[in-house]
């Protein structure tokens, strides 16, 4: 796996993929600095005129929800359906789902009316929108439901893509095969945007392979140990933190992941 | 008062108080992650469909008109009079209230329409607000219409509320206690947004302290403070005087507070 | 020439000329902080309700269509109108222009409609908007339609408009006098937003200088040497580099500019 994953890695960095988001506005520089520092290209482009042409260009679609309106639902919609339409990857950060009636029914709506290929949130938001219950405050997870290995089987069973729920230990499942990635760095939660971010290290993933379950398992390896490198001197100090962030992701190399990789089947 | 505010930091980082944002697009990153540095938990929403949802999970609300459309000012309103219904404090910051019509009346209509706890903005903005003229460059204050703390009075009193000016010296009134605070460093001007980054430390204090007044003073000296700290090495460097602000932010303790505060009533 | 750009760059130092920004949301925070670090004031403003009233207030207007929709595009008819009404100097970065119909057709129809002073695009955009074919992948210029100085020089002829096509070695022309400016470093296109940076420098200048070629000349010689400067210890360090750009260009001196300054008649 972590072979895989390290080749995928370099694969990113020769095809530099096109990652077109719809996200939100709190995110939207970092994110794009992260497909960059990856080695992707980021795009962001949300108007009901252009998304289904801009996604054309595009090798994966993620959708963010975390600043929800009216208007950007119905681009989100329009974006994915023409992906689904041309294989083009999506997947989809249900931003503080749980927390409102919008988020909730929204992620609802889009996991029901377009085909997914990777869904990211926390325990608490997943667990929600699988109807296990859980508590989410604002966009942060609260408590899930369920046992987090259940909630996250039983929601790729449901809508057939793969589900990664990240926390402590993040959990990768698509109802079949089940991992858990233990990457990462208590420095992550204390900076805003660092899920998005990993959604956004996922998409770049996958466009380049395949098999989304590896891509998702590649994309929070990645994102995880680019965390514990960062944490490195800068612990306690966020803003050093999130700087040192884009450098970890830009410099890190095939050896790191199969040094440092840390994905176990469960 | 120090000592009040100390507890208050405190506080803060043990309650982990939610402060819910209507705010402009250019510091929504820069006030989430003051928010998360100074202990407290942001959340950004706008949907006039989420925004009384939200708001009922928040113990602060935030409205910041900084970038504004009528879309938002509906969503604002809607916001402020839920937050009202439920004794959640609200505190405005009228950025750029004074360089047009747009942005004066909509501060006036939410002062009128809605209870406002606290209000922060610079002498010109206040000022003109105020009815005593003044001018305002874009979203920096030229001049005030009247002596500072006049205004600031008079705006208390005829609002009901606390009324904060920030400028070299912050005077902080509720009409009848007046304060002024002398923490800060000129490198805080040298950055966007740090107006609104005093404005989101000020409503992570209203989480948790019901004096609104000793709110608006603590966020200013705990904001000021770590202005000073991040100064130390980084004058004229505003790209690491940025980081260093969150950092400081995060590391500030108690006893910074109660050496460095500089609060003497007026 | 140099000269009188490090002249230019006092006068943006004294006067802190206006900029006002219809601009992405992905580098609002950035070119904010941009605007500032030259020396000159940002504001963001986009209602339809107060562009009119703010530009009166500006002395350069940036139009930036990197995350259009349609309320924007007639703000920024609005807006460009009414400064070319008074005189204030309009800029257009045609973000994308190529990669969707929305993005060509809007800014061909920005440069029909109101009198722009100066564009500053990729070769791929500007190569495309001219009509001589070439490719843009999301934001990315793949290549353009034909040689650049010709893409240049024929552009600023059908438009009467200063032609500045940044990449390795930036263009620029009236469409009588072509220069070529050969500062930057590639870590310029490791971060997001450098393009609309680029920009945002060269409106400072706008705001200052009446010719308009000195103008962005002088921009793109500030930006690239503030570029250069900042990648010394950075390199493949795009976190850091980032931060160090906006110290750089803060720390921008004269002398600086005649040393290092690299402007070619062409």
């Amino acid at each position: 796996m972590l072979d895989k994953i390290a080749e995928d890695l370099e694969k990113i960095r020769d095809a530099k993929p096109l990652v077109h988001h719809l996200t939100n506005y709190v995110v939207m520089n970092e994110t794009a600095n992260t497909t960059l520092a990856i080695g992707a290209l980021p795009v962001m482009a949300h108007a009901q005129e252009e998304v289904e042409e801009m996604v054309s260009l595009a090798d994966a679609l993620v959708l963010n929800i975390g600043t929800l309106e009216p208007y950007w639902i119905e681009s989100m919609i329009l974006a994915a359906k023409k992906a689904n339409e041309l294989g083009v990857p999506v997947i989809l950060d249900p931003v503080g789902a749980g927390a409102t009636r919008l988020r909730t029914e929204t992620a609802k709506r889009i996991l029901n009316e377009v085909k997914i290929s990777v869904v990211r949130g926390n325990a608490g938001e997943i667990s929600i929108l699988g109807g296990f219950g859980g508590k989410v405050k604002g966009v942060e997870s609260e408590e899930a439901g369920g046992e987090v290995k259940e909630v996250a089987h039983n929601f790729s069973s449901e809508y057939g893509l793969v589900t990664a729920i990240t926390g402590k230990v993040d959990i990768v499942t698509d109802g079949n095969r089940l991992y858990q990635v233990e990457n990462g760095h208590e420095m992550l939660s204390r900076i805003t945007g660092t899920g998005c971010m990993a959604t956004t290290v996922i998409a770049s993933f996958l466009g380049v392979e395949k098999d989304y379950l590896i891509a998702a398992i590649g994309g929070l390896v990645t994102f995880g140990i680019a965390g514990e490198k960062a944490a490195k001197g800068n612990e306690g100090k966020p803003g050093s933190f999130q700087v040192a962030l884009f450098d970890s992701l830009a410099n890190l190399s095939s050896n790191n992941i199969i040094e440092m990789g840390r994905v176990t089947e469960a």
